[in-house]
């Protein structure tokens, strides 16, 4: 297994093909360490005693341990322990632990792929296969690339007025494709060691040339990425974990760039892509039930704190507002674990979390972030963004007053009052808190979305005959058993 | 196992002790058939070949076939079964399937009493094995007598001005005890075989003499019911099988009841009546993420079967709310499989389901069932309030005229129709429809309580840390890697 | 004016074509009993001296005092009146007044046959002047009849396999016309004077033959009422205003029925059918801003009479829930005078309140029906179904238990505590109940018909002309300084 | 009226004691320029001709017309025109136009000090219209200092370890009093040209010394301000009205501050504290139900922007989700309209707002603000966040494929799609709309406040009068016929 030292060392020796604030710059530009950071977490805690069983697996092709982040789920506890993993990440991570976009995307693959094969005799699995051994064997780090920037919503891929909305098939032959187009709100892009590459959606008639997954390298040619990372403010005075997180997002540009026909693993099989797309979401969806969970455990952790500075801890408005906070957390959680374990076996062997409980799990947390937000306003008050700057903290006159009249609780002192509150605003007041807002309710799919997929699986069918049966209409009612637990991800 | 026909006929040999309706009545007036039909289910589905996996179970003390209904959980899968089995029940019933009320009350004892014998080497444990190889052996059905009347809210047991407004012994000797006091609000005592009486709340000191539980039958000597029966509306033309569905819940008077010492299960060990009422009302909301999952499984067939009235199912809006209610269904019935997952093995060898989850699942029901009529109304139109008799239907003359313009979708027969939204009346606009929305915020503990119990249960300290370490103002984090796994039920 | 005893001296005299539970019956029938003590408030209330100012008016027409209930709004006063109007006698008949349905269809026609005959030539606000002269003068009072039963909601009037679906003009002479069809879910037409009739919704092409319009006494030839009828619990012991008080719905069936000339007030005049049927409907919600905030008044007295009987009045979190009732009550209530004070003069020189603001106001209230009786029932506890029959609190044996045992407040009598609990019985667990919750959500048009009035007459595109402005899209802002101020009803 | 250019050059005149960043800057700091920008538009508006009738009123004390961010509303138009001059003039500001702060602060002063005078023949009224008249003359602006540092929430004043934790008097002589402490959160402190103090609450026995009020100039002698500046982030490329507004609020802290005593206007006459603190409070939620709207017209001008980029104007769930900003919007903007419809005059002559329905107006805004940044996410997507910096767009390179890839409705140029994002990301995505969340809560009083303010002032036991009358418990009916309307403030 790689370390954070090592994955920085490799990041060193990409080519430079990202751009930021207007310029070429390299992987380790200081924007992107607070990312980096993030990343750094998850070779770290690969190598901590005490996580050893939830951060490593044993590799199903190579008997050999590996870091559970380039992991396939063979069991139920795999995507437990992949849950479980995500959430104590995150929670370290004080946000998004960003891996498991990679992860999410070699799952849907190994199981896809698989899938086409059996269908018209391709040869993607073992393509793909020989790449997840490449990719667990060095502890690489992807992100997955699978949103296309869609011109105009209301029209398909091939529809549109610029082919190129959709990355799409230029050319083909013996070696390998060429591809045109654009993904963009890649997260983790700028200090990925891989792109992976999956549709967006399903392709109708006519859309076969957007059917086309493929891996490459970050600093592949003719590619290009156009970075925009966010964090936390940076301190000056007082240092804290979260100061030092962050991530970016990239639009990735490919301009002409050839794949090499090992790193294609779907090509045009059109009536795939709804199952690579949803295999990707659906699997990405039973991740959110641990990190959003990790998410409202720090809003819910920073509204606890709030009100111990302001001594109402004993309220019953607040104790109400926080156990709102962690009701969330815990059925999503939930949600999770019955994910995992009414999940189903694919024929490649992958174990896959069951879709329904995955979207409502995923859904509840769309839906309530900003009120997690309110929350956590309701209690901490306005001094979330009324906070004096810290070089008045710092400055002997202006600090000597601010210490005086910010004291609360008389149990806190001056200095973590000042502490507790410079993160308040970091959670809630910052422009990286509207990331999280905003991540809460799109990331993995918005809440429309899942409704979506949660009415294209559910058997609604079965319960309207369970009213009919009721209502004397028919005679007899067939019971569904299993209330969804056999559903899986359908083409 | 028993069948229907038998504890029917078991029910006709006990003694009058119950009144309704200003009169003392026999257990088989037809006021409580209703209910009876809903208690029949039990037995008839464990009868049924495609249930016995769920319905029935093996008795960890007699190694024989019992109806799940009187087993106690020994295991995880136990205790996903018995959610299963509830759910499957509760569907079939048209809501609350009452028998879990007395299988809960045997789960909590079944512990608490070896708990109680730990302490203080009493005999609780050895009395209660007896009485649950009666109860499993007989088949019986008991309702569980919690709920006292209370009196003054603002007032503990013993400080109220009348002491019998909570139940108390009064006497005590070596062939028994003598109680007095009420219990009212209690689900099918009319029409059980027992009664199982168990503490309300924890008690503090003073409050000795109403740490009390026992078991008697319903019949028994000075003991008396008052009964208020609820049941959907009765047919006079279209036969459905929701129109012959009820409950009634009784005030129970003991008027210086004597209870012979080996149904005794608690007395005076007030330290104790914490974990007993906890442990039936966590149980018991274990329970309820199986029945509220198949009260909103009815809604959501009622929705789905009135937007195929009206002919609107492709409406986005209609299946928006629609998949709201399943939404709700699906979390709810999640978190009680984490609850299972994550139960714990009492010293007693019973399985107890994980509180956190239980307690989740059931707020959620609780906050969201009158939102779930609100989308059932939203969809069925006003017809549910205003749908003319079921005599102007069979009139000749009115019949006609309705059964032309009540027409709506045209594939639908005018018969179907107005079984549809007569049954829609029944499930939307109904005394017993206020019946489900009321047991819906109330059974099994209102959300405050849940919040409370939620609140007293949960690691909030543990966020708080979370907080505190990335704030900077602790240095290390100490992950709480079980997420709340190992808490059960504390004094 | 009439008076109450007048109004039945009337109801007795008409011709019986009224169907209920399968029999033709007179209007006096004891089932419509509990809707004409609501409909004699309205006659009473006018004869209290404290209330002339509110429940009379000086009719445009004469100058003579009338009944508001007959009174066009002449100015932003007026409207204010007619508001508090209907709050006060909501409060009074406990809900729903019932009889503001035939004001707001007299507004309705008092301009729309204005704006016909402005563009037809026609005479039909001539002949409306006269009926309402007779209207004003023997004080009368109507239903009006909008709903058509519809059929299949996807297809138009014309398009409907049954023309008979929506109601239409057949044939057409010089005398009058003679019209077919169904209304159905008619408030009060059992118990009304008369029946006045409107179109349900805009009329296309085609649809000419339903853009019909006119006035009929109740039981006027060829028309038939199969009545619904709706009641509080009768009581058998204490006596309450509340349980004195109901309702009826009706499906009318208009059987090849003649309508004289002088009672035609729109006829194939198909343009103006979306004026007139919002008219009525905008109008009419300005109503409810009266009479749903009199809904929520009671929930709000009956939430506070519950938390004194459990004496928890003092509870933070019952406040709260409380407040949140009234909050509905006052918003939705000031929503009304804004649409007052912003309302227009039409031609016809009736005062229009604004639709803007009716309809907010109306909306709020379908949204939040149900979460009041959410909260009362939090508040109020599981008593409200499972309190015994009145009988068993007369029988002298359950009698004395039940007043023993059912004391709460000791401050509040046995006998008050169950005057109070039979009536939160009857507000928050009867049928009478769902009656007002699907009422609440229906009654005058369901939440999204009003978010599709709005969104038809608000200026959306004002709003987005700010953002461009703001955007540096737009270089000018010509900002909007009336708000919607100067919105009317549009064909 | 002064100019906006008098504006500033008044500020470039005043004493350097304001600190931010650790430093002591002047007025005129380009940190504090956006905030400037705000309140020079209250100039601005006030000289432009279509706003006259608005933006300016006369003097009820010299007769002469003067800015209407000056002037004691005297009758209930005064009041609409106030709050429909602040929604304006936050229309043009992109959010709140800060000067009401001042406007809010004298109205309070105007009235209450005429009611301490009554009592206590003191000369706060004279001393006070003084003051008004120089404040009307010079056309000033001033900040209002209410909200005290409080230290330890669950202590009064007088109980606090540190006396200076609530400002109080701690000299007082024929001249003027001495004043110490501090108050923060203070809006626009730092370039307004005074600071009116007013108490933060009820002040109870022994809180005497913590009833005091007066003004004084921004750079009063021994007054030192830290401010907080925040902003839209600077514009590199493009230019937007919205990148040039912001606020900043100050801690200010008085130390040993010396007041003339014709500058105060309340010294320990503490029954009256909790007036002036409401009375304030009360009128600055009044200009809540203008300012507030205007936000959530910017919001919903900014989704439905958003919308038109993304092509999905037409979506039903698009719509709903605009049409709910609406009717919050309009609801609370109604909530003001009834406030001076139901408003009273008191003894002094001020008009003042009807605190019922100034608090349910504010407080719907404030359990509303989070659900709309809500309702903009779903609709504007990911973007807000993700969106490339505006020098990758200015880059040649980057700039050519940004410009062909961000395209979405073909019918709106690059140019303006990244305007529009850009915008968007501004308003949802930025530490300033956190700002705008939080005041959305906070500002002008939480929604707990508002609940108790509410629950104080409600007539609650009308309704349960009513509820009572209804059961039959009260035989007789005395019903409320002004619901509220003759609210006041109370000490």
């Amino acid at each position: 297994m790689r370390t954070s030292e090592e994955y920085t060392s490799d990041l060193e020796k990409m080519e430079e093909n990202v751009w930021v604030g207007g310029e070429k710059t390299s992987r380790t530009n200081e924007l992107f360490q607070p990312g980096i950071n993030v990343i750094n977490l998850t070779f770290e805690m690969a190598q901590e005693p005490e996580y050893e069983d939830i951060f490593t697996a044993k590799s199903h092709l190579r008997e050999e341990k590996i870091n559970r982040f380039t992991h396939i789920p063979q069991t139920q506890e795999d995507l437990m322990k992949k849950q479980k993993m995500i959430r104590l990440g995150a929670q370290r991570a004080g946000g998004c632990i960003q891996r498991c976009m990679g992860l999410d995307a070699i799952i849907a693959l190994s199981f896809v792929t698989k899938d086409i094969d059996d269908e018209y005799d391709t040869e993607y699995y073992d393509r793909f296969t020989d790449y997840l051994e490449e990719y667990q064997k060095k502890d690489l780090a992807a992100a997955c690339a699978q949103t296309d920037v869609k011109g105009d919503r209301s029209k398909r891929p091939h529809e549109q007025e610029d082919p190129d909305l959709y990355l799409r098939v230029v050319e083909e032959n013996g070696d390998g494709i060429v591809v045109k187009g654009a993904k963009h709100e890649i997260t983790m892009a700028a200090y990925a060691d891989e792109i992976i590459v999956i549709p967006t959606r399903a392709m109708a008639e006519g859309d076969e040339d957007y059917a086309v997954s493929f891996a490459v390298p970050g600093d592949h040619e003719n590619v290009r990425h156009i970075a925009r990372p966010a964090r936390y403010r940076k301190r000056k005075g007082e240092k804290a974990p979260i100061a030092e997180k962050g991530v970016a997002e990239s639009v990735i540009i490919f301009d002409r760039t050839f794949i090499p026909r090992e790193r294609v693993f779907m090509c045009k099989e059109r009536e795939f892509a709804r199952m690579l797309a949803l295999g990707f979401a659906n699997s990405h969806r039973h991740s959110y039930t641990g990190c959003k969970p990790a998410v409202s455990d720090i809003l819910a952790g920073a509204s606890a704190l709030a009100a111990e500075c302001n001594n109402i801890e004993r309220a019953s408005h607040v104790r109400e507002k926080i156990s709102e906070i962690i009701g969330n957390a815990e059925l999503s959680y939930a949600a999770g674990i019955a994910s995992a374990v009414e999940g189903t076996e694919t024929p490649s062997g992958t174990y896959f979390p069951n879709p329904i409980y995955a979207n409502v799990g995923r859904r509840l947390m769309g839906e309530e972030i900003y009120n997690e937000y309110s929350n956590l306003t309701e209690i901490a008050g306005g001094q979330m963004v009324t906070l004096p700057y810290e070089e008045d903290f710092i400055n002997e006159e202006t600090g000597e007053d601010l210490r005086k009249y910010m004291r609360r609780n008389p149990n806190i002192s001056s200095e973590d009052q000042h502490k507790a509150f410079r993160f308040l605003e970091d959670i809630g007041a910052s422009s990286m808190a509207t990331w999280y807002q905003i991540a809460g309710v799109h990331g993995g799919g918005s809440p429309i979305m899942e409704t979506i997929t949660l009415m294209a699986e559910y058997d609604t069918e079965a319960k309207k005959n369970l009213a009919k049966y009721l209502a004397g209409i028919n005679e007899n009612l067939e019971q569904d058993t299993k209330f969804g637990a056999d559903v899986t991800v359908s083409r």
